[in-house]
């Protein structure tokens, strides 16, 4: 699911690829499309500004800095691919008397090992996905683990249902129409009910104050498995800081601690652009489509990856980048500018709350409608009705199968020619690197009188849709 | 579940509670009821032998060693509670090549701490909980972890329906019933059914090849997630060891690896003991109701904890030993020598296969059976029909909640009058512990919806039942 569209990982790698694998698979990406001699490394983008004949030319000067040497180049067009997680979104002030504590406090960011952890009684502040990582990780080794969350949040599973990755089950074309078409208020209650049957999140400590908040989940397998055996106390919000400990609201006990991870979040900005060209506001910037900053007169700015959809973010980068391009090379029209700055501002009512992940659900958008509208856009969103005439295999696999990146090669100008085989042969993939001992099947009674039955079960269902 | 049945967990500990916190409370226990001064430590049991007048006497001659000094003296009875987990079981017989194996290897009962694993390749040999334990707490720190089993395993989760704690769900009196009145197939259907819920055992390699054998799973939280992200690698077993590499079968690979843990099992015996006293043969020893010697002329030796039951250990021994001590007391009687030596031999038919944990086959029992049997021996066993009378509420609470050790407790000569309140309280401390961020619930529309019709299908339910 988070890979290029045209490059699949590797057999042998797992489901869930850790992050030393990952890096080595962006090194063979890079490598394999020849990419490393067109980027220039260790240089810093200082400033990128308008050109004085902007008004003419649309181009930018861009000035750099390596190895301490300035320099300055004029581009036609810039990409900005800095993504949202850019500063260290730390709210001291949130925290009484955090000034006051003796031990150690410091950025999720600055995690690295958890051999600090070692022995400590240690706190953890927010509950988003690197919050939780970074507990579940210490708990292994830490004396005692501590995570405080304000909201709280819904944990799923990476293990899905039968054990399939979660994103293969839940990220289908098929799934999605189907929580799209329903009443907002009945998916809610309906996710709330699913992420339930785990475990009761009340009862964990976790559930979220905002129910109907379901876009961010945090994908962790272990955190249940720590709380009920007591290595990780949830905790609520913080009611103040001392020496060396600190006190949680509605709680009366003061808990010593030893080392606080502020997992507050990020914010994003822009420091190298004028803030006539994107703003940042209230975790938003101006951006069409999440793209273009929508008042410029000539689309040759764009902004990839500040959007945070429930998916990966591999696959709607690279999508953005080939409209991006399309846009540039002026295959493709952006609408007139005042339609562009109605859909962002349009985006802005949906006001952000609480603090740390704010700017998320300001970038929130569904992974697979946001990427549709850009295939739709370069002219490569496949079409099911003909596909299923021609390729019916095909075509359900698609509807009803995980909706994997090589989707959006099957057709238009980045077609990838192993599109379709990547997608027919995604499950026997996934379970090629788990089913690593194989015993010979010997269904009981039961199982065949009920294959049997289901097999009916599933003729009536389709005799009634066709009626 | 686990707790002496008069001696809850404090009120702080977890659902499940960590080795240290354990030995904790067995310090609690022993300190509450001055258990430590009838305690002689450091001294081995050399030899316990039957008295020269043992015909008339049925005495016992002890033989102990204290700081290197023989000493010998005369009990009337004696109880072995020395346990089935003493000796190591290492079949390396059953690895060809071992012997050529150039580095570390030793069995599960040496493993103490996981950095001896930090960045080596190990293999753990045995998915019973130890061997899992080990392969799960090294995954976080080994380069890579394989695990290689034969046998396979039902792996469950402690985490189980909605988060609740496995054993408070299926250990009920209720689900006993319902399992003990199904056909043997069915339940093992349905418990297949449910494991494979969780995550397919055979899509991770893991479908046990005797699918029927479900009375020893392995109780893990994280061994799938470890597999879906690589960290732990499932292989069949064995065909021959290296100098630095193991081969498994039907696999072309060979691995190269530098730990091997045996997590073989364990075998029992009583070097201390004659052969006609008790003889352990096929992983069995010839003990009436697990426990009695069925040919001695009379019932003056005793032994506690050699059964494998689905369930906790600590209640077990617990009513056990108030059996035996009536026995002795001369308050109960045990039947007939030769009613004895049958049901021993009728045990001994179930005959034991596969290696390493084979002595558990022929230790297994049904938890709440076989406590209700020694329950009703000493006349503790609570009588539902006149508790229901009574009190329904706590007779509905034994019926359908989980079987704590507090039951054992109600009524007898071990009564304790802190067992209702215990009983009634369980699910309070359960939560308690884990519900440690309370939010304010605000129902949605659809769930008091739900809520009025399954109240609505429960009173239907009643009145179908006691129509």
């Amino acid at each position: 699911m988070s890979c290029y569209s045209d490059f699949p990982f590797p057999e042998d790698y797992p489901n869930y690829v850790p992050n030393s694998q990952f890096l080595e698979y962006l090194k063979m990406y890079a490598n394999w499309f020849s990419l490393l001699e067109c980027i220039q490394f260790k240089t810093k983008v200082c400033k990128v500004t308008k050109c004085p004949d902007f008004t003419v030319t649309s181009q930018w000067e861009v000035v750099t800095q390596h190895e301490g040497k300035q320099e300055s180049a004029i581009f036609d067009a810039v990409m900005v691919c800095t993504g949202f997680l850019t500063n260290p979104y730390l709210p001291l002030d949130s925290f009484p008397g955090i000034n006051t504590f003796k031990d150690q406090y410091f950025h999720s960011r600055q995690y690295k090992h958890p051999d600090i952890f070692k022995d400590k009684r240690v706190l953890v502040i927010g509950m988003g996905n690197s919050g939780t990582d970074i507990a579940v990780e210490a708990s292994h080794l830490a004396k005692q683990m501590f995570l405080s969350t304000t909201g709280g949040a819904w944990v799923m599973s990476r293990v899905f249902d039968s054990g399939y990755p979660w994103d293969m089950v839940f990220m289908t074309r098929f799934q999605n129409m189907f929580r799209n078409s329903l009443p907002t208020p009945f998916v809610t209650w309906l996710m709330a009910r699913k992420m339930n049957s785990w475990f009761n999140h009340a009862n964990y400590g976790l559930v979220p104050e905002d129910r109907t908040q379901l876009r961010e989940p945090v994908l962790n397998d272990e955190l249940p498995g720590c709380i009920i055996t007591g290595k990780l106390l949830i905790r609520p919000s913080i009611k103040e800081v001392n020496e060396n400990s600190v006190v949680f609201n509605n709680t009366p006990k003061e808990e010593p601690i030893d080392i606080i991870v502020f997992a507050t979040g990020y914010t994003f900005a822009f420091p190298f652009l004028d803030e006539t060209v994107v703003k940042v506001e209230n975790g938003q910037a101006s951006l069409y489509k999440y793209i273009f900053p929508a008042h410029l007169p000539q689309p040759t700015l764009a902004v990839i990856g500040v959007i945070k959809p429930l998916g990966s973010m591999i696959p709607i980068g690279e999508t953005q980048a080939q409209w991006v391009v399309r846009v540039l090379k002026g295959i493709n029209k952006l609408p007139p500018r005042s339609v562009m700055i109605d859909e962002v501002n349009a985006r802005k009512e949906d006001t952000p709350s609480g603090f740390g992940l704010c700017y998320c659900k300001a970038l929130q958008s569904d992974y697979i409608t946001y990427i549709d509208e850009l295939l739709t856009s370069i002219n490569a969103k496949p079409n099911l009705f003909s596909l299923l005439l021609m390729d019916p295999r095909l075509a359900l696999t698609i509807f009803f199968g995980p909706c994997t990146p090589y989707q959006f090669r099957l057709t238009g100008p980045g077609k990838w020619k192993g599109a379709r085989n990547a997608i027919l042969t995604q499950w026997d993939r996934t379970f090629k690197v788990t089913k690593t001992r194989i015993v010979q099947e010997s269904p009981t009674p039961f199982a065949s009188l009920l294959k049997l039955l289901s097999l009916l079960a599933l003729l009536m269902a389709i005799f009634l849709i066709f009626l």
